[in-house]
């Protein structure tokens, strides 16, 4: 990565702030670039007296973790990092929160799903893989995740932590595993009805203001429709292609088939009206309480969604009736 | 392991089932042999169709995976499953509980400190050790017990399972990792207090009954103090030696030192009064609620050792006033 000589101009800086942000016009070599000038921006590198070339060093690492995958690759790392930056900037949470927490949820986003191997937890559980068996079923995935972070972490020439105080070291840690494990979606209710029972009376100096960072990762990590159609839709054509991916192989190993996955059983518009219905307009409905702003860059868009996609299905009723 | 040609006599066979059995006067070998007894006593053998070269490879694997260290080794998997094994006659649980969940309980007892290192959970965090590291600072001992037990069963010539229906195999594994996590005791007040809130109302029918696994692998798994002196004495030697080597490593290591371990603070008769009076009696107190016929095999040992080393305790500490 050769990006000394490579400025990000004014214009692309305010667009990376916002949720309207395309991922698709970026090779990945720049948008590694993008997540340097993040961690820049929100001053983590001078906060934590980060090496230029120990960034450098992390964010290569970090992309040469993920896998090319359909879906759970270096690029949705990317775009659930630059949705976490850019909800920070709406939120104004530079002002509301401490500098450590910034970083814990930054570089959650960014390392939430390293070394996604492209089937779930249902599907590591089912097979017995070698991480259903290290992790004893629970939460196979996100616990990997979290721990290959930590192994590039541990890496002097890659740790960006390596200048902070030991009491930061362990708040950071603490919070970056709480962080990425919150984003197994088996915990969503548990997580969402937490946050539900706290946010009336939300303080930010109280302690139990921390779940709102596993919120804004949950939020980030699921946040594709909350994006312009054109951006969102193919998002969901690579989601799909790893879930049909997995159902294929469900089948052809004989392990129970997750309805969801099978492509013999799958339409964009009813897993859409599902998703968007019963997961993000409670979450999305429940963090824009916090943050009115919120409801024009990320509730409006998923409702519009929502109302496309059941118009989708709605028009797609009749044909399978007289089919 | 020959042990095709001895026979474990009526009287031995007897003492097993009881809190006074010495584990002092037997061989590694001889214990293997004891708790193949138990498999078949319990009718696991019989129930579960496990092949009798299959028991005795896993066995040998078990005892293969605890390390030489001063306390928990293969002698402490031995003692903990044999006072599973007492506890289950003595409340008469055959008759109350289906054998799946007598052979969940007895092998997590067998398998519940699996490949041990000596050092406890905090040192394995404070040192960032590759368990922490693997286990995200989540109990990374108990995971690592359990995932250790797992690749024992995951080869067929030692797997005891390897009979079982997949429904049923789905129940063991589960409840072996239930059993053998809740051994964490940085967990133990979060588990007694669920046993206490269910235990008035107590249903075997129910499942919430299930609580009484964990409990019952909790009371075996710590259960020393209600053996015999000549018994339980020789233990609090080999617990304060491993405790010793790792304050030693901490204080080698600039690591913070726990208290309770630390060789030029720790008295024998305080810390047991502690650990007798805080943890053995509020949980063997739960527990004999729900059977009675217990208080006299462990809670009344219990409180005697503790009226003796209150004893100790009063009578060392003119001693240390005058010196």
């Amino acid at each position: 990565m050769c990006c000394s000589s490579l400025q990000v101009n004014e214009e692309v800086r305010e667009h990376l702030r916002t949720p309207m942000f395309d991922n698709w016009q970026w090779e990945e070599p720049e948008m590694l670039l993008l997540i340097q000038t993040m961690f820049v921006d929100l001053d983590l590198v001078s906060e934590f007296h980060m090496e230029s070339r120990v960034l450098q060093n992390f964010l290569l690492e970090v992309y040469g973790r993920y896998n090319d995958i359909p879906f759970h690759n270096f690029q949705h790392c990317f775009c659930v990092t630059q949705m976490m930056y850019g909800l920070i900037w709406l939120t104004e949470l530079r002002s509301k929160l401490g500098r450590t927490e910034l970083l814990i949820m930054l570089t959650s986003a960014l390392c939430h799903d390293l070394d996604h191997p492209g089937y779930n937890n249902v599907y590591q559980i089912n097979a017995q893989t070698d991480l259903a068996l290290r992790y004893n079923d629970i939460s196979p995935l996100e616990n990997h995740h979290c721990a290959v972070a930590f192994s590039i972490l541990a890496k002097p020439e890659s740790n960006i932590l390596k200048n902070v105080t030991s009491e930061q070291y362990k708040q950071i840690r603490s919070g970056m595993i709480k962080c990425i494990l919150a984003t197994d979606m088996a915990r969503h209710n548990e997580i969402l009805n937490k946050f539900r029972s706290i946010q009336p009376k939300f303080d930010f100096n109280n302690t139990e203001h921390k779940e709102l960072m596993k919120i804004m990762v949950k939020v980030s990590d699921i946040s594709n429709e909350a994006r312009p159609m054109s951006v969102a839709e193919p998002w969901l054509d690579c989601l799909l292609q790893e879930f049909f991916n997995q159902s294929d192989s469900e089948k052809l190993r004989g392990l129970p088939v997750t309805p969801f996955m099978d492509r013999d059983k799958v339409s964009k518009p009813s897993s859409q009206t599902n998703f968007i219905g019963f997961v993000l307009v409670p979450l999305f409905t429940e963090i824009t309480k916090l943050f009115p702003c919120l409801e024009q860059h990320i509730l409006e868009p998923v409702r519009r969604a929502l109302e496309y996609y059941c118009e989708l299905e709605k028009s797609s009723k009749p044909d399978k009736a007289s089919s």
